[in-house]
């Protein structure tokens, strides 16, 4: 088994975990966000478009910890600089 | 054994964990915000409609994570970059 | 051990532990809703057609992260690429 | 030991497990689902058709995953299809 | 150490675990829906029947999640079609 | 080391761990329906026959859980049908 | 190191884990029942006589999977099937 | 290193961890019950004798628990059957 | 398997960890703080603006230690120091 | 490296555990109890006495587990079987 | 594989479980802190001026020790006393 | 690596985890027992002789938990008899 | 690999992991406190004199413990009396 | 890799981990001090005094647990008798 068989392995392993596992987090905070943003809209139902706006805001920036994961699963699936330094040096030798 | 075999067994194994694992987050924080709905509902009944749509837009963020998950697993499983590499090394060799 | 054995193992492992963990996450969450459901009922009943369609598309969008991880064993057991390449190759060997 | 040897003590792993932690979630969330039920019924009895109705929905749905994971470990133990085919390559060896 | 061996010495193993900790779930599950029962009779004594026959039907349906643990057991102790195999096999040398 | 050895030794070791923990749930669930059979007898003394039946039929489905794992325990220490088939086969050797 | 010294460490590692961990479910669901016992004697003392003989009725199913541990335990420990007949084939070779 | 000396070395394992991991569950328990017991005694003073002495009964229940896994470590440690059995052959010799 | 291989199969292991376990912590804070923001709106609507804004610093402030996670994960990637020392030194052999 | 090393090692190891993590137990029920002492004396000062001895009975029943652990680490220490044979048989050789 | 890579990776490793998981605590414990200031202003808003004060001394405070993984990070990535020290024994052998 | 060097490391490795974690339980032991006298003073400040005066009984107790500990990894460290034992057999070697 | 590598790496993993661990208990129990001290001044304004100096000697108490690890970490980084020593004896070889 | 070096490793390895994981349990429960002194202190202004001293009395005490485990981490760092012996045995030899 040659080095670039590993890294294509380990590629493989990484990108699946971080998107698998990274998206966990993300997932229960907006479910905790959008129950509690629910549970205000029933207790006040005049103040709706504050607790609207701030619930896309929130919403988004735990959206943003979730691109990250999904964001370094592409690159290291699509644009990893290790296996592309790999193949560059296999089809040179 | 040859890479090939280990490239195959290790996307068949981060498939189904990247799935099987990363739904499990998605599921619980929907179960959540379905359930906030619903005490919302009966504690509220008059602002069903702006329940219900949070609940949407709320259900449609927290499903995109879980869709995340599906899709490196079937990229994994379909459009994998690197059997696809080993698969065209081989049939070159 | 040839790879096809290998890859024959990792299959039935993945298939079984995807089914296996990725339905506890959903069945917590629907029992969670379904839980939430009837107390809102008991709550107010006058509002039992709201929560229970309320109930319905949360149970539907719950239910659907179960039939991926379920899909995703069905697709490695009996659709897997990896082993029909395996099977292909050693055919045409 | 024969690859057949490997192939049977994982399909006996894998078909106990999956039965053995997938029906673990079923089993508590159809406990909490009752015991809400039991509670409404407890709070509202004049509701008790609606939430024997909401309840008996809500349980199909969870024991629907409790059934996904027997129905795997019945398939792995009687109609596993890398067992067959290995079956199939032994005999016509 | 021969195959029989190995198979016999998962087959054990296996048929304790799923019974072991496949029946932790729904003892659990129980004990919360006969706990929730004696607290909503206790709060609600005129609607006995009712709660006496939710609980009845919820316990079935949480005892089978348990029943399907130890079918598996009974199965892979007494009717393991992968025991057979090689014992047929065994036989047949 | 012989195949007997080893087969004695997993089965002690699942004996011991299948009742060791097998147990625990069920006990946990007796300990919870206790309590709360008590709690709801100081809150309702008159509906004290109700409760102490309903009890005594939900420990009795908590125990058959318990009962399981012992009897399991029991079939692997003296009935266990892999040992059996050994020793035969040893003394037919 | 022969087969007997094996079967021997094995039997004395799980006679020490199955009364050692199994024991701490028993406890604490006796813990928990006792403490209800006795938070309900303070808040109804008319009706001590039915929660004592609850209790006590409680504490003894809950003993009964302690005592099911310890008796695993002993046999394990002094009634060991396996170790008996090792003895015996060492006793006759 | 001989048979004896794994013996040995597994005795003081098992000896220690029984009783260190043991008496954690009674400890917590008894901590549980004799705060249940304050905690009742300052709501109803009036029934501190029937209080004080179920507190007793049920110390003395859970005592028991950690006295098996006391009683299992004192007979690994100064009656181990093992052990004997390991000396006399030695002796013997 | 030469050193840059290690270097490189670590570095894409620990890219993807750091991301996708160093996200959970901020995910689950910034749903915390923005239902706690929304439950604070629904209770004191005319505090808004002084909520929204601490709410921002306090999301900015988290957001912050997810950004250190991406920031390490980036500089691994593309700007890790061992790496380029390892690539200087293969090019100067 | 010799039997007695391991008897040594062995014993340094199980003495440490056996107290290290033993009296994690007793320490946290010690402080639930003087937790639930204090908050009794607040609620009820009258019934200071009753409450001050029924702690000391509690904390000494506690406290004797912490005891069973380090009793048990002094005789492995100080006292212990195994070690005093080794010793006399390493003597008389 | 010579000492330098080893160190290299070492540092790899650490760098990044240092700051993902050493982010993890501070992020939680902010998020516990904005969601207790945005609580506080809530119901008391007159104390806005003091409630914001103590929330930026607290989130400094929580900041630092995120601040010392992140610190501790960069020092093994670019300032690492034992990589300058490999360099320079490797450019002096 | 004599026998010398390992009981020196294992007697390192124990005094450092003894100490390391069984503070641990005290340590939370008594924070729960500070902060419950002291909403006991808050709650009933004429009562501040008696709770001061448990809390300190209280706190010794606990406190003599974790001086098992430190007392046991003391021994260890200083008045081992196993190293005792091999310093003084490799001197009159 | 020679003694001196195995130090480092061990330095540099150690380092990295105490102060990565070990100031997330810090930070917890700092948010803890910050999160109190405003639930404090919300519903008590009067005492905010007292209450922020109470906080701050609460932080400093704890945030002593974060600066333990972060010592520790910095002492093994630059004051390691092992590397010394194996740096004084590799120059003096 | 000789004695010295072990020995060398294990130390660092146990100074780092006893501090780092021995100052989680006092952090968190000085935390949950502070904050119960704090809800106190808003509870009852009149009593900061008694409150202020039993918190630092009880700040004291659970500092000490800390103090433990810095110390044990110095000793084993700059004082380590087993590290001692073996430079005055490799220094003699």
């Amino acid at each position: 088994m040659d080095s670039m068989t590993y890294i294509a392995m380990i590629s493989i392993i990484i990108a699946g975990l971080t998107t698998g596992f990274g998206t966990m987090g993300p997932a229960l905070a907006e479910g905790r966000a959008v129950a509690a943003a629910m549970a205000s809209l029933a207790q006040q139902p005049d103040a709706s478009s504050t607790i609207t706006r701030t619930l896309f805001v929130g919403l988004a920036m735990i959206e943003s910890t979730a691109i990250y994961c999904f964001v370094v699963s592409m690159i290291i699936l699509f644009a990893n600089p290790f296996w592309d330094f790999a193949v560059t040096q296999a089809a040179g030798k």
